[in-house]
């Protein structure tokens, strides 16, 4: 057990705007050795999210970043490498929140087994992890519109957005999502199901929007913020519903930018239309994960919901592959995979 | 019954920015004989509401403007000058929506029987009327806080803010009114009963506020928008709940405004904080006056909510006396009363 090297990516610097990779250092050390109660964990799956970027700081956030030097926080797939834990043996796997590191040591507080037979064990970390929990709860909690309304989701073929939409499209909407690039759209039409899909990308997508949305918008599940939920406003309907669950197009820009100030047509828009609007986050929620396993599960399971997975091997490829998230270069569920032929020494 | 001559003030131009006495044309009609089946309305009492200015044009509204020419539309009080229909006899006082006129011909149609004997027939334009309405539908309908919390009301010197601001009081939540000068100020406090109350207009305007929120905002009923929205925004507490029921600020004024642009701050401010806002307008909700005069009219008569009138006398008056609703002049509902002397010629 002594001597393991536990590589890990500590936060160096905040960045201004975007994250870079020169934010991340990679730093070695060793573990101490396990006391009676812990259990090493060697990760196995690194999940990427966009609410990482907001724990680095100067971001358009209200939660309190991390310290410089801290590691990286986030969900992660572990393999029980060791155990002086009664509750854990050698080779059970689990979430944890360990963050970007290949090993940590545990007390067990907050790991959570995973029924490797059930599903491939990434799905713990998306479809069937915190990202489906989020999109349910966002469909299911917060909104209410009759069935056959027109529903749209940004970021639809991101981690959750992919999932809303699909929750939405069983409960009998028109679902339009918004993406960014033609294999994209593609994707949410063809593979999804969706009614349509618009290329937030394309040079024309004001006028896609609008043939999307002929009836406009009745309910809108919005990951994105900043100028696409500007774009959204003049098709918001009477009485129309929103749940705002992310705005990674504002992550990284703190501060009021340059006018027009929409704000006062937002108000307007409130008043005339009735409009309700929300916003919601999922630590609030992780009590609803065994009303939300009961309802997803069978739907993964049957193929009704599909999802779709981006590996990266190698942990050392992490800052690289976090920075897709911002550029929408990933598709799906963004995944670091680390190698799995170096067992952790014990 | 022939030769009624009758004065209305019709729209003349449609204003940019703020109303000006120009926009009015007071017009002179010979009112035609009535037809089996109608009444002569002779109004009383005309309201002046701010909504009105939407209904002009150019504006910060969604809704239709009436036509150049058209009388300007609004409730007044009346008296049944004439009738030759059966439901209504002369000298019985109704609530209609004849608007900037004199006389009015009506089939009966909308119009509300008032008893006159409950309370002055005032108060059916505002307290007991589609003020009062607007105002208890916003408290009771939209917001559902626990008592204790701080609960702002702006414009709360208005004719609608007023009396939700009482109703907040009544329910237990810690009220903050907030309005324009040192003599509403200390309306709200002294006579309305409000914990705090804090004046728009006054230089430390946002320190003044700061510390009438030192613990933030629960609950805002907001009939302003405009800049006031934008000063409470960073007041607003996790879970806050917020009704638009009017962006007085804002009327007049269509377009986006010069930036910075605050949109992404409100919608960051919904991500972290949880945030629930809606708008509402009345007309959705006039199915209510019976449960809303069942809860409220007992109430304005043992005392327990105070409401003020601000009187204007004479017919030629109403442009001039309208344009006090937009710069804080008035104090309490806005009513113009006409000479009771010119009886309806008959």
């Amino acid at each position: 057990m002594k001597n393991v090297l536990n590589r890990q990516f500590v936060l160096a610097a905040r960045p201004d705007g975007n994250a870079k990779i020169s934010d991340f250092k990679l730093v070695e050390q060793a573990l101490p050795a396990l006391a009676e109660g812990e259990v090493l964990l060697r990760n196995t799956l690194i999940s990427l999210d966009p609410y990482q970027r907001n724990l680095m700081g100067n971001a358009a956030s209200e939660l309190p970043p991390i310290d410089i030097g801290q590691v990286m926080p986030g969900p992660t797939v572990a393999v029980i490498a060791a155990s002086r834990h009664a509750g854990f043996t050698v080779g059970e796997h689990v979430v944890s929140w360990s963050g970007w590191q290949e090993h940590a040591v545990s007390n067990g507080d907050g790991l959570q087994k995973i029924d490797a037979g059930a599903a491939p064990l990434s799905a713990a970390l998306g479809v069937l992890g915190h990202t489906g929990l989020t999109a349910w709860v966002g469909v299911n909690k917060f909104l209410d519109a009759k069935p056959g309304g027109t529903f749209v989701v940004t970021a639809a073929a991101g981690s959750v957005g992919s999932i809303a939409a699909q929750l939405a499209r069983l409960q009998g909407h028109r679902v339009v999502g918004i993406a960014g690039g033609a294999a994209k759209v593609r994707y949410l039409k063809e593979e999804l199901g969706l009614h349509d899909a618009v290329d937030y990308k394309a040079p024309d997508f004001a006028a896609q929007l609008a043939r999307a949305l002929p009836d406009g918008l009745d309910t809108l599940f919005d990951n994105v913020g900043g100028d696409m939920f500007e774009a959204l406003m003049p098709h918001f309907n009477m009485k129309a519903q929103i749940v705002i669950c992310g705005t990674i197009a504002q992550y990284g820009f703190p501060g009021a930018p340059d006018g027009p100030n929409r704000l006062p047509e937002l108000l307007k828009a409130f008043l005339y239309r009735f409009i309700v609007i929300r916003g919601f986050a999922l630590p609030d929620h992780f009590a609803s994960m065994p009303d939300f396993l009961a309802d997803v599960a069978p739907l993964v399971a049957e193929g009704k919901i599909q999802y779709r997975e981006d590996f990266v091997d190698g942990f050392e490829h992490i800052p690289e592959a976090f920075l897709r998230l911002f550029d929408g270069r990933h598709h799906g569920k963004l995944l670091v995979r680390l190698a799995t032929s170096g067992q952790a020494a014990s």
